[in-house]
């Protein structure tokens, strides 16, 4: 079967590969129906050392399941499924509280532990636990918003719930990627009164603004934080969703909060401390976030994307084969596109 | 009238200064009748740089209303207060949600920009929404106690609230001070099941057990937090209360806190940065807290202490004079003393 590898930053290649296959009881496999790819895939694109034999990518899929393992009851062939980008078992305490993303038996997809969904198929472990059975056809027209569940939409949703959104709020998103833009209509989802965008992309703007944004900021550091405040009355925000990742961008976040605000971080940190403890500790400052459970959220936005009241799937802009994957992170990375669907 | 003043680390000294009077008509004057020496007390006592003039120590009291200004009109003369160690106007958007330390008005006492409560008397600003009247004589038996809602009890509460301690909670208090042992009680008084106390002082570790500690941990950095993994099924807890403020003291909550749990750090903090950005981003671990809004958490708190639930009180292990102030400094500072009370 085919399978994107990269190899090092900028080297990405879609090559022959032994077919997916069940190696343990509890595995699945499924044929890759949508993949895409993701925001923070491009970290590596930019800096993955050499890597002989190369990274499996992808991580964001849905599937029709082919096999299931002797120990799988709950799934059967020919199911269309959503693949979250972590596995998980569904069943030890972590899962039990929501955190799969910190199940004792789980993992996550693209990142060398596991198989990569930039593919044709893919071996699914706990895949009980990690796949989510949708009643739906394969080609049914929500594809695309169904397919943000895998990653961007929960991971919005989990940055404006560790920045503890709440009507009436006042919220600001970093980062005009598809998480960002997600974490807008997330921010709108829990009545989120005002919801400053910091962005500069035309085209994203825009969608922004139709997901629920009142307010851009293109200003960046000193000057992004002078106008985030001239915006609040010199208070700063309720929440701020962080979905970037950098050292700038956790400092903005620190920089742009309302005392006793709340910063949701999902963006994979590119910075080792969180600075400005001193002045976030006076101002009762919560810090959360990290990777999102996004198996536990798909139940809870699943409704809202069936009944039409959100649409996340308007970030992808572009839909490739998989043969144009490489061309899809070379698109991507010179934000020629916003988020590319891989059709294999 | 009589007063402490700290002239650089070490050098405290109770001196004749001029009398309190009210200076706006929102102020207030109250002669103390309890105050005390906090933990907090001890950074500045060593290491204080010299200050000509002095510096007006004291920020936890309970005294007896002597005179209003004339906008005041919620207090009368004899009226016995308590004096939460933040004043605040107590309308303000940030008080209005229960973040007194944030008043856009407020500020704190002891620090410089306030008076200091180890004295006779003090003025209070922002009287009305600073101050909490209480229906109890002054030499009620229940003082001690009641003191502790200016300051340390208030705070071992915010902690534990940061820290998002709940029923069944396994908690860890890094501290044996007087806001440790107060967190102790927070901790057991929301339901925590399992309280670990970090300390090594035998009559705190007894005076922790009196309050609810289940368990003891002596040893520090890498050793104690394998010790709290192997207490702990090598998760580490769901709560941290972080009641010390040094660079160890926040590494250590940030090596025990399970995946998911949540630090509530209430200790000033003498670190610039938080350590651990990108383990805390995996394990999706929450950092809030900061000074506590204790004003508003003596309504929550005071039925608690009135009808003997709680016995916060019991942390006060010395009484002095006012004379005696700069031996009580010295005295805590050694850790002879836990926490010492002051009748001016």
């Amino acid at each position: 079967m085919l399978a994107t590898l990269m190899y090092k930053a900028g080297d990405v290649r879609v090559e022959t590969v032994p077919d997916a296959a069940i190696e343990l009881p509890t595995d699945a496999v499924i044929r890759v129906t949508r993949a895409c790819i993701c925001g923070s895939d491009l970290w590596p694109y930019n800096d993955l050392e050499a890597t002989p034999g190369g990274r499996a990518m992808g991580h964001e899929a849905i599937g029709v399941v082919e096999e299931v393992g002797s120990d799988v009851k709950r799934l059967e062939r020919g199911q269309v499924v959503i693949m979250p980008f972590a596995f998980s078992d569904g069943s030890c305490m972590f899962c039990d509280e929501g955190l799969h993303t910190s199940c004792v038996h789980g993992g996550f997809f693209g990142v060398g532990n596991g198989g990569g969904a930039q593919a044709e198929a893919l071996r699914i472990p706990l895949a009980e636990g990690t796949l989510f059975p949708l009643d739906i056809g394969e080609d049914d027209a929500l594809m695309p918003s169904l397919l943000t569940l895998a990653d961007v939409m929960g991971t919005g949703h989990h940055a404006a719930v560790s920045a503890r959104v709440r009507p009436g709020a006042s919220v600001a998103v970093i980062g005009d990627g598809a998480v960002g833009l997600c974490g807008v209509i997330a921010a709108k989802r829990l009545g989120a009164e005002r919801i400053i965008l910091l962005g500069r992309h035309a085209a994203r703007i825009e969608l922004a603004r139709a997901f629920g944004a009142t307010d851009v900021v293109s200003e960046r550091d000193e000057a992004g934080i002078a106008r985030i405040h001239a915006l609040t009355s010199g208070f700063g925000v309720h929440s701020v969703l962080e979905c970037v990742g950098s050292e700038q961008a956790i400092a903005m976040a620190l920089g742009i909060v309302r005392p006793g605000g709340a910063i949701g971080r999902v963006g994979v940190p590119h910075y080792d401390v969180l600075p400005s403890a001193r002045p976030s500790f006076y101002d009762n400052i919560h810090v959360a976030g990290g990777p999102a459970p996004v198996r536990a959220y798909i139940e809870q936005l699943l409704p809202d994307i069936v009944e039409g009241r959100i649409e996340p799937g308007r970030v992808f802009d572009r839909t490739i084969g998989l043969d144009a994957v490489p061309d899809g992170y070379r698109a991507m990375n010179a934000r020629e596109a916003l988020k590319v669907m891989v059709r294999p």
